[in-house]
């Protein structure tokens, strides 16, 4: 299995949302990978899987991109410990993903976009910068301006996760599923990049992801990233 | 079994979403019900449950109250035809309940608060008022000031489900489960009191609504209410 995987300036300092669901789901399945550090401009090194974007991996003859069609592939390909059980669990999920990309994704960026940004290898800024302020409409001076404000956001539209937490470890119940690793994506890639504290110790949310960060040896709490407070 | 369920002025008007999940839960077991119309002020009635908020449901010897221990209470006693199916079903449908009532019930009551006013019985309109204005802080006509207003935001905060709706005809997949009656609710409160109009046509979220009018032989589109646009 191999996996094309956003990198920041060091090869090793891997910062997509979309790529940590997939590197833990992967280690969820118990599946080997071999990681390969992509950058944003380079378009011709994934251009067999027909578009631009990563995760995308190749599974000895088979190709797939887009994390939530990696995810079902996986269920689909390899049963055992699935990352979304039972019939109503990947419907479900697949709404989750949309809360979480339309509201946790955009203040976790704006509170981290400086930081971010330097993060970047150096030939993807101009096309981050132009992709970027092209899709918001404003420079991203203008878009991470107000890292603050964007923490505060943050912490107000987490209440359906947070209230969730309360009630079982994991957004899947007893157990991490497909959904805990969507939610985790964009901490992960806060943590990447950029000291930014975006969770205080006392809010259900900070202890989840502590959890998720020992998951699997470590997983991800080893990846190359700042270390969140505790 | 008994079901105490709140009703406007007329007993047959029935407009909570909490009662209207469990009216979809009921139906969708085939479970057989008599429901009592319950209002505001009659606390003395449900006293037996500890508490002063509907439904509360009595079956044989057994009560329970909340609509969420309601659902999970009807899993665990029928299971048969299940409203959460799998293990993380029902974790995944928690968030999504806390992801409805703080995103999609505040800008529905907005959009219809002078009609629920309107609607309720005489002798609730003074409880309603004041536990309502102490609540938001504002007068009803402050909040319900801008039902255009309140519209907008609702369909910009249903993305989520309207995602999954493309994807799917149920929230829960190729059929019915619980987090649809969540949804559905505050459809139906709206639905019951005011002739608003909620939805476009063209709206994924729409031609779902239609499907649930539709389900368990019309049970929530010949409840009194106002007909949706089509």
């Amino acid at each position: 299995m191999k996996m094309w995987d956003l990198a920041a300036a060091e090869d090793d300092r891997r910062f997509s949302p979309y790529c940590w669901r997939i590197r833990m789901a992967l280690a969820h399945k118990g599946l080997e990978v071999e990681t390969i550090p992509w950058r944003f401009t380079d378009k011709d090194a994934i251009g067999f899987s027909g578009q631009g974007l990563v995760p995308v991996i190749r599974d000895g003859a088979t190709e797939v991109h887009d994390s939530w069609s990696i995810a079902c592939y996986l269920d689909d390909t390899y049963p055992a410990k699935p990352l979304l059980e039972g019939r109503q669990a990947r419907p479900l999920a697949y709404a989750f993903k949309f809360w979480v990309e339309s509201a946790l994704h955009g203040p976790v960026l704006r509170a981290i976009l400086p930081d971010l940004f330097a993060a970047l290898h150096e030939k993807d800024k101009a096309y981050f910068r132009e992709s970027r302020e092209k899709r918001f409409g404003r420079t991203l001076e203008e878009v991470g301006g107000d890292p603050k404000k964007a923490v505060a956001e943050l912490r107000t539209a987490l209440l359906p996760a947070r209230q969730a937490l309360v009630q079982s470890p994991f957004v899947s119940g007893g157990a991490p599923g497909f959904a805990d690793y969507i939610l985790f994506g964009p901490f992960q890639w806060a943590r990447a990049v950029s000291p930014q504290r975006l969770l205080e110790p006392d809010d259900p949310v900070f202890a989840w992801r502590e959890r998720m960060l020992d998951l699997y040896g470590g997983l991800a709490r080893n990846a190359k990233g700042y270390p969140v407070w505790a």
